[in-house]
């Protein structure tokens, strides 16, 4: 009996077997392993240039660790020059102290079918996080609630080529926000069996999400494995709020995976220049990651990389821009000569709709992103308005279009079947190649093949009410939503679960700021 | 006086210098000219492996000249063993021919600051190429006539990111048969001073359209320079019919650029496999290529590959697939080993609507033929429903995301200024980089800006009327055909032009098959 099925074991007995018996089998790809190159846009001495300056920052200018006074106890153990808050990181020292992150990890899931490693040549897909709004076709644009974010989780587990259940797919803005990462935990546990996000809103609700971990993994599982990644934001520029290091703190103690992630609107919170934008990413992702080795040398890290352009007409966030791919390839790089997992991309737009506009971004979000080198995308779908919204139509269209990164990463077949001598033999000049040996072998494989939008002839498509991409996305929404069934659990895991979120939810008043 | 001005003064006089002193000048970017590197899916030993291959089916297998005695006769003469109308091509022949086409060549445009360069890192973006329909958002799908072909040769004229007028942009189905090709031509040479293509239908009317090129440019001036890039499509599997290859001779001969380009539904006219197609592609456009050498060694080729999937459940064609990335990234390796231009990519889709399947399919197509090191790029704005259709929102839509391939191909700025060392020293932790000085120095240029997708707030987005993409692109058509001025021609020349169709429209009479 291997480690999972023991841990399953507990508390199991008869209706565990029953749950396991009606349990639904769904069809969920393998995280991708590119056999495809990464997209190398700058050349060695660029990027020696970056890292130099980068260095240049964290001595000369120094990042601030905000009323968080042992973190400046930990940085001056370690030997940096603080003054008041702000760390000046002698150069070199930042890289020095990565070192010992690990260069990739498995995150657990509670179905080891599901597990993902993230880092080496690796893709794991991971839906839209944060939007307190969501809009669908029949109800338009209205705040987040439970019930939606609920929703999402269930999309996110019946959705074929996404690896991961992400975190908050939306903000339950119903749920008084101190306890609504109780909920959202729950949900995750109980109606996914994929691989989750913790909270970092606050320690204490990281703390939390560390126990219920525990109970849904077992105690000691969580010890030895990471079961959990996490979204630690760097408020850009060169600033570490105690929030977000508090909850890096839990995770890194508890060998716990996070994220750790410049948010960058550039131009805003970076120079407006795609150079200078690497460096302050390279800058803080050292500054960030070095800290989690501190707490823990050996926690498992992933160099993020949020970043946008900007509007300089009206200040807007911009999605899906050159400058923006510019800056994700560069920082693919920069992670991989750190030997970090690299986290970036996602199916980004800044239209209010689910519209031309959205995919155009959205496209060349994801395009750019698989060929970047990322390890981990979080927002591979559902994103819409500049993130302020989560889109049950856009997650099943840029859920459908995440097929074709899977297909575009194998690379291309070079053996005998792939070369396909016989088949151009077989047909020969003016011939056809629909019915020959060759196609008839390989046709059901050949080719990604969509299961949301259109290639019917245009007088079918018109008899059948000229649906464009939105409606065929909105039919699929419900069809998915109807279709949805709840993934076996252990119900003595399921009740220690629910006891739980009870418990704490009793322990203290509501909040709602 | 150089060349072009000469040229220009014949005829001139001083209604041309009225004409001059009242055009419009329009702003157009140059021809691309990538700073960044391609994207080299496969390694060295697979393209050996291919060109082995490729080599084998032209030797072993062959090719079929269909109809087309002189070809037979040429090919006997550079020493392929004929038998009937299959020529065998004995390993090393095609590509030892092909050695004499140039690598590059200049397109010249009426307006020479309209001159292409097609080759090298260059990459020259041409409309759509073909489609019977039209769409607009008023009118609906219906079939193209002449005022829809002149209207889509001014979009083209007022597309800032567009540096070629292309050749068919829509069929004018309310033209004879044998008569369209010189109204389309007439529109290109009057209604736009940016390069065009001529006619293929026919070799007669290949031989129609060099005879209008000179009336435009001067016959001295047609014979010492290429001023026309026509498309020559091969029948594939591994046909060259008489019609094509006669147009193909005309130009040719004329000094005049051919795209000898491969027409594949992978699948049906090519083995279902990646590498299958390619062998194929890098066979039919040896065989192609060489022919033209035969024709007049010297005369500019390009390295054309049209190629998309199928989907193997309805037979429809499909766009945007991974597959077609594959191939067209694979293609383009092959062209560069072989020095020759490359066509491929374009903005495909197979939606019915410029809606978010159009923009997901047409983006990927568009980046990837950015990074496959496509020279010249056909169908790159105004493409829908798999080529049937051209769209009057799509062209525009498409058009606009143009612009991204541009600030993408400029790759990262590493002097000085781009490495923004002085903003990150001016603003440091927690500031913000809007009002730095680094900034004010270079927010005009810094970012790519669209003309036509929403950046707006939701609330005055939601106040303007919610409109969605094909509802900005298709009032952004109609302030485009509004704002529209004919670009300055000598009188003469136009009058010359006229009189040359007229006196061919009556030479023979009408047919519409």
């Amino acid at each position: 009996m291997n480690e999972v099925t023991a841990r399953r074991a507990r508390g199991g007995g008869g209706s565990a077997r029953r749950a396991e018996r009606t349990a639904v089998s769904l069809e969920t790809a393998r995280f991708i392993t590119r056999n495809i190159p990464n997209f190398e846009i700058l050349n060695d001495e660029a990027l020696q240039i970056i890292e130099w300056n980068a260095d240049t920052v964290l001595e000369e200018i120094g990042v601030n660790f905000v009323e968080n006074p042992a973190a400046l106890q930990r940085w001056r153990d370690a030997g940096a020059d603080v003054r008041g808050e702000r760390v000046h990181i002698p150069r070199g020292l930042a890289r020095q102290l990565c070192a010992s992150a690990p260069s990739g990890f498995t995150q657990h899931a509670r179905n080891p079918a599901r597990n993902v490693e993230i880092g080496g040549r690796n893709l794991v897909l991971a839906p839209v996080y944060g939007p307190p709004f969501v809009r669908d076709r029949d109800g338009g644009r209205r705040y987040a609630t439970m019930e939606d974010f609920r929703n999402f989780v269930k999309l996110g587990y019946m959705s074929k080529w996404l690896h991961h259940s992400g975190g908050t797919v939306c903000e339950p803005t119903d749920i008084p926000v101190n306890k609504r990462h109780l909920d959202m935990l729950l949900a995750h546990m109980t109606l996914s069996d994929k691989p989750f996000m913790g909270s970092v809103t606050e320690p204490s609700r990281a703390a939390d999400s560390v126990e219920m971990a525990k109970l849904l993994f077992g105690a000691d599982f969580v010890d030895r494995n990471t079961v959990m990644t996490s979204l630690i934001n760097i408020n850009s520029p060169l600033t570490f709020d105690a929030t977000m290091m508090g909850a890096l703190e839990v995770y890194a103690q508890a060998g716990q995976a996070s994220i750790v992630s410049p948010f960058i609107v550039g131009g805003a919170m970076a120079p407006v220049t795609v150079a200078g934008t690497l460096t302050q990413v390279l800058a803080e992702v050292l500054a960030g990651v070095a800290y989690s080795q501190l707490i823990r040398p050996g926690a498992p890290v992933i160099f993020g990389a949020f970043v946008t352009s900007i509007d300089m007409n009206s200040g807007a966030p911009t999605f899906g821009t050159p400058e923006a791919a510019h800056i994700t390839y560069g920082a693919g790089q920069l992670a991989r000569r750190l030997g970090l997992p690299y986290r970036s991309g996602g199916a980004f737009c800044g239209s209010k709709l689910p519209d031309a506009q959205a995919a155009y971004e959205s496209a060349n979000s994801l395009n750019m992103a698989l060929l970047s080198g990322v390890n981990f995308m979080l927002h591979a779908c559902g994103w819409l308005e500049g993130g302020l919204v989560s889109s049950y139509e856009k997650f099943v269209m840029d859920a459908d279009q995440l097929g074709t990164l899977h297909h575009l990463a194998q690379g291309i077949a070079m053996d005998d079947n792939g070369q396909g001598m016989d088949a151009l033999r077989e047909v020969g000049p003016g011939g056809h190649f629909l019915g020959c040996a060759h196609t008839q072998a390989n046709f059901k494989t050949a080719f990604w093949r969509t299961d949301l939008l259109d290639y019917k002839p245009f007088e079918t498509w018109e008899e059948e009410g000229a649906r464009d991409t939105e409606t065929l996305a909105a039919e699929r929404v419900k069809k998915m939503l109807g279709d949805y069934q709840q993934p076996m659990l252990d119900p003595g895991v399921a009740e220690s679960l629910a006891a739980f979120v009870a418990q704490r939810k009793e322990s203290m008043p509501d909040a709602f700021v």
